[in-house]
């Protein structure tokens, strides 16, 4: 082969290395963390039984209520529960005794098996913001979220480096009919994505055409031998399990589908005031309601939830970040550890309007408290604006990207030779200079994270640029990855199989928009 | 007395309640913090005890210098230490031995008892931020500091609730002599505020002046008896001590005043490029510093410092709010404690030049490692900017307000039987609402934190007024705070000391300006 030729294959190979290089870079997506640092342990022996006592005593006492929900209320009555009416009373030790059948940790199959998570132990997995009516992006202000807006959050989902899950309601797609909308999510998820996802839980028969749906996209066996969905439920607190919710329960668990089984608290309003008998309640109500996804199925794989804020006392306003819901996320994330489930909390929450200061602000306490408290699947962690009313084009690609400091805190400090430097303060010395020295040079492209998105130029060369703020460097990251964005491959079968499912099921009964 | 007479005083006594009532709402200053939770240990014990080999190597082996200093190299002559030239080599296990007479915790006097802070123990005391040759205001820009900007960072100090230290070089007032501006930046922090202080370090005669403006204000013997100064010594990693430095060390430790003994490192720089390797290097310099304390006067109070940064390899910048620097903190905290000292850390820490989303987010990370790290004494609590060069007007006044969630956050879960709340739940019971109940009513005021300064409104309203953004909000409350100001009383006699010594002393040099 002559010079030219080969200069001509190294500038072709040359080329595509680049080419792959960048697109490597842009569909990186990182593992899920495993924690190699403790846990934050706020509560004591003595104070962690007395909250489990109590939340004993409330199911026993106070009881739960089945809504219409015939069945449930025979499960309840033929497991020994004591069953007034729709109440259901739980003697102590029972509903604990039921959770003992759950999986402490389960494998979450994505359709690109390198994008499985295992969620549980010391494992986090992070999953964006969940149910928004609203969008918001710097242009174009705030508006009724559309699929084309839920489109784009998958996209960018997909093109997050650490975000391990494509999510469920990223949006809610308020252009498609209510009843419909699901089929139009799902399809997005399975086809612009190739991230684990969530079902569909607003009727059973949403959660059902779900398991449908992942039947054609992972084939049948697959979703019979394998958790491919975790869905959220959110029980109706105080104490109340409602039959809609239920019913998506009932069809994810003997489907062997997992399910988040989440209080959600406005504190003050939905549970009592103070953070000692809001964990109360939360560990009552999750231990009532993963009991009950036993009674239906033992061992279908459940997580213990709990989404709970503060509230401002003077407008009733739910409040985001703040020092009550740490304590009540280190509190609950202790409980579902001795209840051996996994658990969800957290979130990049705020109640600002705008992803100003606030929002960061907000976030960041939210999201270093659920890495502390030993999180295992994170909901909302990133796209979450104005108290979850809004998605936020900017603030998902500013939270995604903090997102890698979770990362990096959860490695740890490594202290084997390497770690502890001696040869390299032994080179340098007294008034000496490491920038140069083997050991830095040896290291530095891992020791630091560097975000990819916030500024660290003098301010000569930013001020220069336009002086721009996080929300403008971020809409033009939004820009730049939805341009870039190019679907993972799916086989032609599957998506045409998805999309006549999707249109036969939309042809077969007429729009409702309630 | 008739009942108009009565109405009249009612009325005189109302107006003068209401005044009082928002006199001392904008006085308000909360108590240091004093933490009922734990403290997050990162690194177990085998890892603590290589950390703590490897700097007594260091000490041992590579040694420190100090420079330009032969007092203290004969001190460390007489203790047992091999000098050579300037090179300090420390036996294992001597400067352990002569940190030993350091108090474990100390208490700093302000001229108003009512703001005396306790430095150690499990309090965490809040400083403002210390030496940016930069202010930033959102209407005026970025411009160099001046001494009308460092008294306007002293009243906003001294204004701030959650704020228990006055701090030190609040900016840097560049429009004053180099060789003078101490003189006003110590009469400022005296007349202008009541909360404790911090002296001056950039020459051993101001460190001098700063002893004996403290005398003029306390009185000589009070100050021969108490701390009433905490200042900042840095060291000049790695391994360095200069003369100006130490001089300083040297008058505040004869005259019993206390020091912060503090590494001053942008990690792979000025220590390894690995976390392990960097808290070796302030460990033994820090020993290294504390020994020479107390070697200049056996018991002089002193802080464990640590400030660390990482560093951008890209630019060579230094960044913050990083895991990295997380890691540091917690584990130079563990070292702190083992050592029986006093711990500094932490702060609002950003590189971003606005008050953005990219500040906030940095400076919440940096806040909450700090508290849950165990730090004593957090200088640049509030105001810091682009990585130190900006004295922000706006951040100030909002890291100010994020500092409340630390106080809140400390308080730990309250387990008692109002904390349990059971009587609420059994009120309320499945599907009720808590708002009303008497475990709310008895509760809600002190139940969750509050921000006094972030935007809880609807968003209708949220718009109607303007749609700001924090830093918006953040000018008015600067704004506001500033006209509301007025100064501490003080005694007459005591001002006009002040005044004349701060003349007589500029008046018996000619200015420089380096």
């Amino acid at each position: 082969m002559s010079d030219v030729a080969m200069a001509g294959r190294r500038a072709r190979g040359g080329g595509a290395a680049r080419r792959a290089e960048r697109t490597a870079v842009s569909l990186d997506t990182a593992k899920f963390i495993t924690r190699n640092i403790p846990n934050f342990e706020i509560l004591n022996e003595e104070a962690l039984q007395i909250i489990e006592w109590n939340a004993e005593t409330v199911l026993e006492e106070v009881g739960v209520n089945f809504l219409e929900n015939p069945g449930a209320l025979a499960l309840w009555r033929a497991a020994g529960a004591d069953v007034r009416g729709e109440r259901v009373h739980i003697p102590r030790g029972l509903a604990r005794k039921l959770c003992a059948t759950a999986p402490r940790s389960f494998t979450q199959a994505a359709r690109n098996p390198e994008r499985n998570v295992e969620i549980g132990g010391r494992n986090l997995v992070l999953a964006p913001v969940y149910g928004p009516p609203f969008v918001r992006d710097r242009e174009g202000g705030r508006r009724y979220a559309t699929m084309a807006d839920f489109k784009n959050f998958v996209k960018l989902g997909y093109m997050s480096k650490w975000l391990h899950h494509s999510g469920g309601t990223v949006c809610e797609p308020t252009d498609v009919a209510v009843n419909k909308r699901h089929l139009d999510m799902l399809h997005a998820h399975m086809t612009l994505s190739d991230k684990p996802f969530m079902g569909s839980v607003t009727e059973p028969v949403r959660a059902a055409d779900s398991v449908e749906m992942a039947k054609l996209l992972f084939g049948a066996d697959f979703v019979d031998q394998n958790v491919v969905m975790t869905s959220l439920i959110n029980i109706n607190s105080p104490l109340t399990f409602d039959s809609t919710m239920m019913g998506a329960l009932e069809v994810y668990a003997k489907a062997g589908q997992a399910a988040i089984i989440s209080p959600f608290i406005v504190g003050g309003a939905m549970a009592p005031v103070t953070v000692a008998g809001t964990l109360t309640q939360v560990l009552a109500e999750v231990l009532a309601g993963v009991a009950y996804s036993q009674l239906v199925r033992p061992g279908a794989p459940v997580i213990f939830g709990a989404f709970v804020t503060s509230i401002d006392m003077n407008s009733g306003a739910p409040t985001f970040g703040t020092p009550e819901a740490a304590h009540i996320t280190y509190g609950a994330g202790q409980l579902a550890r001795r209840l051996g489930l996994p658990y969800r909390s957290g979130g990049a929450f705020c109640g600002s309007k705008l992803p100003d200061a606030q929002a960061a602000y907000e976030t960041a306490n939210s999201l270093n408290m659920a890495l502390l408290a030993g999180v295992n699947f994170m909901l909302h962690a990133c796209g979450w604006l104005e108290g979850g009313l809004v998605s936020s084009y900017e603030k998902f690609v500013m939270d995604a990207d903090q997102l890698g400091t979770l990362h990096h805190l959860a490695k740890g400090i490594a202290v084997d030779e390497n770690g502890q430097g001696m040869d390299a303060i032994r080179e340098v010395g007294p008034g000496g200079h490491y920038l140069g020295c083997a050991h830095t040079q040896a290291n530095f492209k891992t020791a630091f994270w560097r975000s990819d998105l916030l500024d660290y130029k003098p301010f000569e060369t930013w001020d220069e640029e336009g002086a721009r703020d996080t929300e403008a460097l971020a809409a033009e990251r939004v820009k730049k990855q939805l341009a870039d964005y190019q679907a993972p491959a799916l086989d032609e079968g599957i998506r045409e199989s998805l999309d006549d499912y999707v249109a036969r099921k939309k042809a077969a009964e007429p729009d409702a928009f309630i």
